[in-house]
C-alpha cells in the first residue's frame, strides 16, 4: 500500500503492471445473520472470501476496500470488531485494508473489493481446462455446510427473535447448543464446523502455487463443489468427472453429518463457503500433499460423480 | 482491461506499478430515489461519483467494479439500464466496467469501486497545500443542490408513495412540476439543474491536468466546497480563505434560487454532489480558462469566506 485510507483514494502498488479485483456485496439476513455471527467473524469472512476469488486467479492478494452500510444506532465497538476481523484476515496474506466507505442503511451491508499481484504469472482463468488433465482440490471441503446445518439444527423462531432484539451490540448466541451434552471430542469437533462456517479458512498460498505447478484452470468453491466445477466444465467446453472415493470427509464433518442424520458427501460435495481452492492440473504433475486428486477432465460437457450413489451407501460406502 | 468479467476476479492494466483505487457504497432512499431517477441515471451517477475520486487524485480512471443488491422483483430492464449507465459513464474516460456481483436484499444498494492510473505522477493528496498558493475550482458548483431543492419542492408524500408503487419498473416522475408554466428559458433552466442533480458532469480531464500544472492539493467536491475545503486545510495544516466575488453564479442556478426563494451562493459554497474539483496551486501558476481562482492559503486552520454575508445582501450583492 503505497498511500492509505484518509484521501479521495489510495494507491496500491501492482508492481508487474496488472492488478487483479474482485468485488462482492454481502447483505446481512442474506449472506450473514447477526445472531450467528460477530462482527468480527462477520469481518474475517466478508475479507476471506474476496481474498480467496484473487487466489483462485494465481494472484497474491495486496489490498481490500470495503463500503460499509449500517443502521445509525450500530454500536462503535460491532464496527470496531468488524475493521479488527477485516485487518487480520488481510495480515493473512500480507494485505492492508487501504480504504473504505461508510453509509447509512437500514441494515448491514458491506461492498468488498479485493485488489491483488499476480507478480508476472499468467491468470489462471475457468477456461484452461483440457482433456486428460487432473482436477485437485486443496483446503476445506464441507466444513461450512455442516456448520450451517447445525446452525440451522438449533435456530428456532424464539431465540432469533431474542438475538435481533440484541443485534449488532454483543456477542450471538452461544448456549443452549444440542450438543452441549455431547462428549468432548464430539462437542469439540462440532464447534470446530460451526466456527470454519462463521470464519472459513482459505489455502491462499495454494492459489500462486497451483500457478506456478502449470495450473490451467481454477476457482474458489463458493457455491459448492459440482456447481463451481461446472463453471469450468461450461467456460473450458469440456466434462469434469469426479471420483467419489478420492475425498476424504474428514472427522469434523462426518460427526456433524452423524449429528443432524445428514449425508456428509453431500456437503462435501454441494456444500459452498469454505472457499477451498479447486483446480486442473497437467496430467503426470506431482502435487504436494496438501492438494488431493479428486477427478479427471474428459471430452464432453456437465459434471459427473463417478458410483455416486447419494441415498444408498452413504458416505461410509465410500470411506470404506 | 486485460481480463474482463466472467472469471473469479478480472485484471486490469496498472502501466506504471500503481493502481488508484477508491469505494463507496450508495444506498437507496440515502444516496438516490427510485422516484427522482432511472436506473440509467442513478448508474451514471455512482460511476461520477467514483470516477471523481479517481481523478481528485490527479489520475486517470481505467476501471469499475460493481456490486449490486436488490430486491428479487425487480425488472430485468431496469438492471439493464443501470448497467448502461455504468457503462456510458465510463466510456465518456476510456475506463471500462471489469466486473460485479449480484446479491439479493430488501432495497438497492450499490457497492461501486474505481481504479485508475496515475501514469507516472505522484498522487495528488489533501495535504499539500502551502502558504502563499491559490485555490481553484473546475467544473460545476451549486447545480446539483440546485436541482435537489426544486426535486424537494415538487415532492409530496402522495407522490411519493405512488413512485414508490412503481418504483423499479419505469421512468420515474416528471410531470407536473410547478415550473412547467414558467417561460421557456426558465423551464430550460431548471430542467438542467435537476438533470445535473441527477447525472453529475465532473470535469474529469481536469484531474490528471492539475497534476501536471503542479496541484499540491486536490479534492473532488463531493460533500459542498466549504466542508471539502476543511479536509483540504486540515491534512494540510493551513487557513483557506475564499472570495466570494471571483465565483460566478451560473444561470441554471441563479434561476433555481430564484424559483424557491433560496441564496444561490449556499449552493455554490455548501452544495454537494456535483464533484467538481478543486485543487490548490502554486502561486504565478498559469491556468487554462476552464480553472477560476476562487481563494488563497495563508498560515492558520479552517476555511474563511471573505466579505461574506450569508443573509444580508444576498448574490446578487456579489455580481454587481
Amino acid at each position: 500500500m503505497l498511500l492509505g485510507p484518509g484521501d479521495d483514494a489510495a494507491v496500491v502498488a501492482a508492481q508487474d503492471g496488472r492488478v487483479v479485483v474482485s468485488t462482492d456485496l454481502l447483505v446481512e439476513g442474506r449472506h450473514f445473520r447477526l445472531d450467528w455471527s460477530t462482527a468480527y467473524d462477520i469481518g474475517r469472512k466478508a475479507a476471506a472470501q474476496n481474498l480467496a476469488d484473487i487466489a483462485a486467479m494465481g494472484a497474491r492478494p495486496t489490498a481490500l476496500v470495503v463500503g460499509l452500510g449500517m443502521p445509525a444506532d450500530t454500536a462503535l465497538s460491532w464496527v470496531d470488531g468488524l475493521t479488527e476481523g477485516l485487518r487480520d484476515e488481510c495480515a493473512l496474506v500480507g494485505a492492508s485494508v487501504a480504504g473504505g466507505d461508510l453509509a447509512s442503511a437500514d441494515f448491514v451491508v458491506l461492498g468488498v473489493t479485493a485488489l491483488g499481484s499476480l507478480d508476472g504469472a499468467a491468470p489462471v482463468t475457468r477456461a484452461g481446462a483440457r482433456p486428460g488433465q487432473v482436477v485437485a482440490v486443496a483446503g476445506h471441503l464441507g466444513y461450512s455446510a455442516a456448520g450451517l446445518a447445525l446452525l440451522l439444527a438449533t435456530d428456532s423462531g424464539s431465540e432469533q427473535a431474542a438475538a435481533r432484539g440484541s443485534e449488532r451490540s454483543g456477542r450471538p448466541l452461544a448456549e443452549g447448543s444440542p450438543w452441549a451434552s455431547s462428549s468432548a471430542r464430539v462437542s469439540t469437533a462440532l464447534e470446530e464446523v460451526v466456527s470454519a462456517h462463521r470464519r472459513p479458512r482459505p489455502p491462499y498460498a495454494c492459489g500462486p502455487e497451483a500457478a506456478r505447478l502449470g495450473a490451467s484452470a481454477m476457482m474458489d468453491v463458493s457455491d459448492g463443489l459440482l456447481q463451481d466445477l461446472g463453471h469450468i466444465a461450461g467456460a473450458s467446453g469440456v466434462r469434469i468427472v469426479l471420483d467419489p472415493r478420492a475425498f476424504a470427509v474428514d472427522e469434523p464433518v462426518a460427526l456433524a453429518a452423524k449429528e443432524v442424520g445428514a449425508d456428509p458427501m453431500d456437503w462435501v460435495l454441494a456444500g459452498g463457503e469454505d472457499h477451498a481452492l479447486v483446480a486442473v492440473f497437467p496430467e503426470g504433475v506431482r502435487l504436494p500433499p496438501h492438494w488431493t486428486v479428486v477427478g479427471r477432465v474428459e471430452t464432453g460437457e456437465g459434471v459427473t460423480v463417478t458410483e455416486r450413489d447419494i441415498r444408498v451407501g452413504g458416505w461410509d460406502h465410500f470411506r470404506g
